[in-house]
Order: C-alpha cells, then structure tokens, then sequence
C-alpha cells in the first residue's frame, strides 16, 4: 500500500469569475480534513498558504489542540491535528515527499480521469507517495492541474438537476472513503 | 427509490461521561450537512433543537441563505439551505414524516447492524421515507436508539490503531455517499 497524502491548496485557485485567487483559511478546514484524513491513515495533512500571517494563524490552530489547552480538554483531536503541515507553496509539499504522484481533485472533470476502482487499485501497487490536491475557493488554477499525474473522478450527484455543491470539507472525506476505507 | 430525510440531533445526546445532555448548534453543520445532503437527494433536513433561541439562531442562518444577502453572494447555496426544517424535538420530525423508518448513526456498533451494500437494497425497495439519524456531541442517547428500525453500520477506520473521530459533517457526507451515490 503506497503512502497517502494530501494538501489543501489557498493559493493558485479560482474564484467564481474563474480569476486566479488567494483564499482565506477557514478555521473548520484544519480540524475536519485534519479528523477525517487521520482516521483513513493520510500520512501529512499539508495547508499550502502564500501569506504569513495566515499561515501563523494556522500554527497556532494546531498547537492549541496538540500542546495547548485544546489538547488537554478534548485529546482525540491530537493525533489528528498533529498530521498538519502548514507550509508556503506547493513546491515545499513536492520537495518534502521527494517527488510524489501528484493527484488532483476537482468538482468538474477536464479530460481524462481516474476512477476510484482504478486509483483503489494504483493505490495498492508499489511506488511513491501518492499526494492529493484539494482546491479552496472555485477549485484549483489550471496551472496545477497540468502539473498532475491524474484527475480523480468528480464525485456525481446523483439528481436530475445535478446540483453538486459540496464543502471541500465532505468532499476530502468521501474521497478517503472511496479511496482508503477497508473493502 | 425511497425518500431520504435526515435529522441532526441536539437532545436527547450522550456527552464524553455518557450523561444524556444537549449540545449548542454549531454554524457549519447547518451549511455543510445541508450542501451534503442536497446533493445527494435528501428530500429534508431536521435540525432538532429543544431550545427556541438556539432554533431562532438556526433560523437567522437559514434565512441568510435563502432569503438575505447571502442568497445573492453565493446563489448556489439556496437551494441546500432550502431543505432545513428547525423543529424542537424528534416527535415532530416523526410526525411530519407520517411515520418514517428510522435508522440510526453511530460510531460504535451496538448488536446487529445494516451493511451498505443491504442499506442500499432496502432504499431501492417500495415503502415509507427513511429517516437517517445523526447524533451531535458523543453521539444518540440510548433511547433514540431503541427506537431506529436499524443502526447502519459504523464507519471503520482502515488504522491499525482503530482511530476514528470523524466530525458530523464528513461521517454524514461518507454516509450519504455509501447509500445514496449513482452506481
């Protein structure tokens, strides 16, 4: 089984108008991809933010559950949070896994894309690190995407309107699911 | 295909001691749960308050989103926001449902369960709507159990040390991923 990790990514994504952006963290995004890709064994939980004083308020997130009194009140949450890495650029992500297969998730699918059954089973084959790419905002900058190995399927909805408009939050954890959960 | 509601619990819940108590509403669960669940096809979404500021807080969110400014920020969120119903206990969502089945949540299997795959078949069969309950804090109190038709099947952890603190919002997203995704 090949190691798993995964970024969530504030700067290059798009904003409605299709514009390349930076967005802000969203405190709930450190916790419950945090809870969600601990408990399916994601390796590193990295938060890519160009600004230091986002970064800085991610930090200190992290410590007040891991050392602080977070930690103390409610410490299910430790381990969790302890998979943080809250770096500048996806090109420090790159470098600490030392050249990992590069996956992106996306609402709509361009081109080819990866199929859970197949990415369940690329997953289980030997080679390196496998990391996923989560998008704030209106998704990840076409600029990264071209970076990737694969496009993950787009989870479908399945309505008649096709209304899809999941947090990235449920969205990271229907992929571990589909991807990670014991068969 | 049968109807799927569901309803986020606030009392009658289990806190870490296992008192029976009541949890304060949390913001993103309104959002999240109910983009979740919109997309997915659940027909309503109770929020189960039995304190009227707490359903008024709810209601001030859900009016924000479907009727206010943030109707005209971010229109996609309408429609999700429209499936809230705020009601001050369980009885009314059982009532207003004409007598669901209920199946319960939980993290923890308490005797027999519904797998997925059998969840699934009992969805694809004639009957009445099913009502997926979620528990807040450390999840439903006993007596609401006692009362499903049903526990699904807990979410498992592929972990060899079995940790499993998923949040509310990504268990219901997996869930309604498991039972409810187009095959």
């Amino acid at each position: 089984m090949r190691a798993v990790a995964i970024a969530l990514v504030h700067y290059p994504v798009l904003d409605r108008g299709q514009g390349v952006v930076t967005t802000a963290i969203t405190n709930l995004d450190l916790h419950d991809i945090a809870r969600s890709a601990h408990t399916y064994g994601v390796t590193q939980y990295f938060v890519v933010h160009p600004i230091a004083a986002q970064r800085e308020l991610a930090s200190r997130v992290q410590s007040h559950w891991t050392t602080g009194s977070g930690a103390r009140r409610i410490p299910d949450r430790s381990p969790a949070l302890a998979i943080l890495r809250i770096v500048p650029a996806l090109a420090d992500v790159l470098a600490e896994l030392d050249g990992p297969e590069v996956w992106v998730t996306s609402a709509e699918a361009r081109g080819a894309v990866l199929d859970y059954p197949s990415a369940r089973s690329r997953l289980a084959e030997d080679g390196p690190p496998v990391l996923l790419l989560f998008g704030t905002g209106w998704g990840l900058a076409p600029e990264v995407c071209r970076q990737a190995a694969f496009q993950l399927a787009p989870i479908r909805s399945p309505r008649a309107d096709g209304y899809n408009h999941l947090s990235v939050r449920a969205a990271a954890a229907i992929i571990f699911d589909r991807l990670l959960a014991p068969r």
